[in-house]
């Protein structure tokens, strides 16, 4: 990782020039839409037998607009940190003349970021040491070899882990590239803010060179169209994705908010954004398990100490896993369960719709979703869906 | 159906026409490459083990381009034909004064051209009577309700159905608007075609807009920036929409060839353009549901008669099921058994790919797959893969 007293500011001006750093690495994946998400959203649920029973449904108007990072390289949105951190390495003074690129990097990560350090690192013809717990899925164990990386095997705790981690670090003299809680993992993955915000610009501007069409209830956007988006929800497990689209977004006037699981009290961000607090350990088994950590330090300046974030919302594992099921049959993509959370959120999350119903009003709101990322095997999907 | 005195010859100006009348109902569906998926269609098989044992491995080089017709209205490339017949059939002289629209339209599939034409007739006011098996899916009858239709039952078989069929048009005077054997519907699905081209030529002259890049060991084309595909593989079950793409293809220099399962004979297509003599009845319970019909009479016509499309592959169900797995894992998007074939042909089928070693040489071919549709349920899939 490039040290911190090297890296650039976190400002939008910052994810423009990440994007450029990283654009001839990553895919610039689709922005899709989907009608009947689109209705479904902008439809008011039958609240019997929910905990907002009783109340009168919200009736929000909502045109959805995915940005695919499922599409992305290694299947999600963490090959843009990860190119980015490599890169900014390489041009921190004296890294690459020590021998940096023998030295290695180190990540400890059963998930996403160990694929994307991986590949990011093989591209540029730097070691990669990856510590996987023993325990990790024999699939991911490969698809991390399969990018060349070395992997180190540890026990499953983060101290057991970080143990590992340490000791490559003390034989290699490797650099530790952390998931997220650094500003060039957080100003990497915002630059997928700033493709979905052009892409739709573009969409709207152009609606014939697109399949997005808007139920005939709410196609009136008249004086709509030069304009975008009007919010972007996003996962937030550590934060990089949601502080780094949040920077992506500032000074744009769209508004930005954080998508949780609320499963065993997966949902830190929205407990510490509401209580003025950082919330610091999280042991939750939710289904979205790219959600199971709190928000690091780094990310927590951007979205709660700037305010760049306007908020978090939380759903129900079976929400998640109704949104999974709805982009599987009706969209027709592949999404983990964490890449879920936000579309849930529109769909089911009565305070949202309520609040968007407030202050999208009669024209509504263009709402971004970023669909994380799709690394989910047949297996486990079949598992997840067989009761 | 437009009465057949009325229809467009069979010619690519007529398919140009019948994209714009169908432009507006339809999605221009994405055209998406895949890195993993082209290395694997330019890396020479492992042969142990198959029937191909002994033989030395071709060594194609294949860029692959699929057009996703998974993310089709209904989910299916079938919304193509099913509107193009809707909107001819009100050109027919006297159709809509003879209160054609109260009479309706009429068909017997318990499949996606049933939702198609459900849909496309709800978009135009008139009345759907679907005639399905009373065996079917319980989920597709009620997506074909949800378009609006009037669900008929009927036995199992061909003759089942086609008697409660008769039935029906004795009773309403609706119009019988088949699947596939007829030039309204070749020509509609005949629209993806010329959609693929131009986004290929487009995407190509743009490498800097799209994801795609080219394996480092194929990545030289030069001089090949001004042309697109080389050719397109298709599925083939009626064959309407094999048919009405190489229509579209009639003298671009771009080949066609079918892919069909050769599971209990479900290969016609190919065993009829070899034998010379068209196979009118299948029956086989291949995975590829949508593929268990013979190729009708048109579709026959353009396909041997004219030798508009160069040769049929097929490939077995678990070829199909690897390709399937692939696509969900890899690429991340849902696709039916169906659309499985050309993939699979492409990647598995040695005949098909020396055939490419030959004729490709070094410069290899850009191959257009078709994703033909994405109607699978979640626990279909588990099923599928459970074993």
């Amino acid at each position: 990782m490039a040290d911190l007293s090297t890296t650039l500011p976190l400002t939008r001006n910052s994810v423009v020039a990440a994007h450029k750093v990283v654009k001839p690495h990553i895919h610039k994946t689709p922005v899709l839409t989907n009608r009947t998400l689109t209705e479904l959203a902008s439809t008011p649920r039958d609240l019997q037998g929910t905990k907002w029973e009783g109340r009168e449904p919200a009736k929000p108007v909502l045109r959805l607009w995915f940005k695919c990072e499922n599409l992305q390289r290694i299947g999600a949105f963490k090959a843009r940190g990860a190119f980015h951190a490599i890169e900014r390495l390489k041009l921190e003074p004296g890294w690459l003349e020590g021998g940096g690129k023998e030295k290695g990097v180190v990540t400890h990560s059963s998930g996403n970021h160990a694929q994307a350090l991986a590949l990011a690192a093989k591209e540029s013809g730097i070691k990669a040491h990856i510590v996987m717990p023993e325990i990790s899925n024999p699939l991911k164990i490969a698809a991390t070899r399969g990018y060349g990386a070395n992997v180190i095997f540890s026990g499953s705790t983060s101290v057991e882990r970080e143990a590992v981690a340490d000791r490559v670090i003390a034989e290699t003299g490797a650099r530790l590239v952390p998931p997220y809680d650094h500003p060039d993992i957080m100003l990497g993955q915002g630059t997928l803010g700033l493709e979905l915000q052009q892409q739709v610009r573009d969409l709207i501007a152009d609606e014939a060179q697109h399949s997005f069409r808007a139920p005939k209830t709410i196609s009136s956007r008249s004086g709509r169209e030069d304009k975008g988006l009007d919010a972007i929800i996003t996962p937030c497990g550590g934060g990089g994705m949601l502080s780094g689209v949040a920077l992506s977004c500032e000074g744009t006037g769209i508004k930005v908010f954080g998508a949780e699981p609320s499963f065993q009290g997966a949902d830190d961000g929205k407990r510490g954004y509401e209580s003025g607090t950082r919330v610091t350990a999280v042991s939750s088994l939710t289904i979205a398990d790219g959600l199971r950590t709190p928000v690091g330090v780094h990310p927590w300046k951007v979205i709660y100490e700037r305010r760049l974030v306007s908020g978090f919302y939380s759903v129900t594992d079976d929400e998640i896993k109704a949104a999974m099921k709805l982009v599987f049959e009706r969209f027709k993509l592949v999404v983990e369960p964490s890449a879920c959370v936000g579309l849930a959120v529109a769909l089911f999350d009565e305070d949202f719709r309520s609040m968007v119903e407030r202050e999208g009003g009669e024209a509504g709101w263009d709402l971004g979703i970023v669909f994380s990322g799709g690394n989910v095997g047949l297996g486990a999907v079949g598992k997840l869906f067989e009761a």
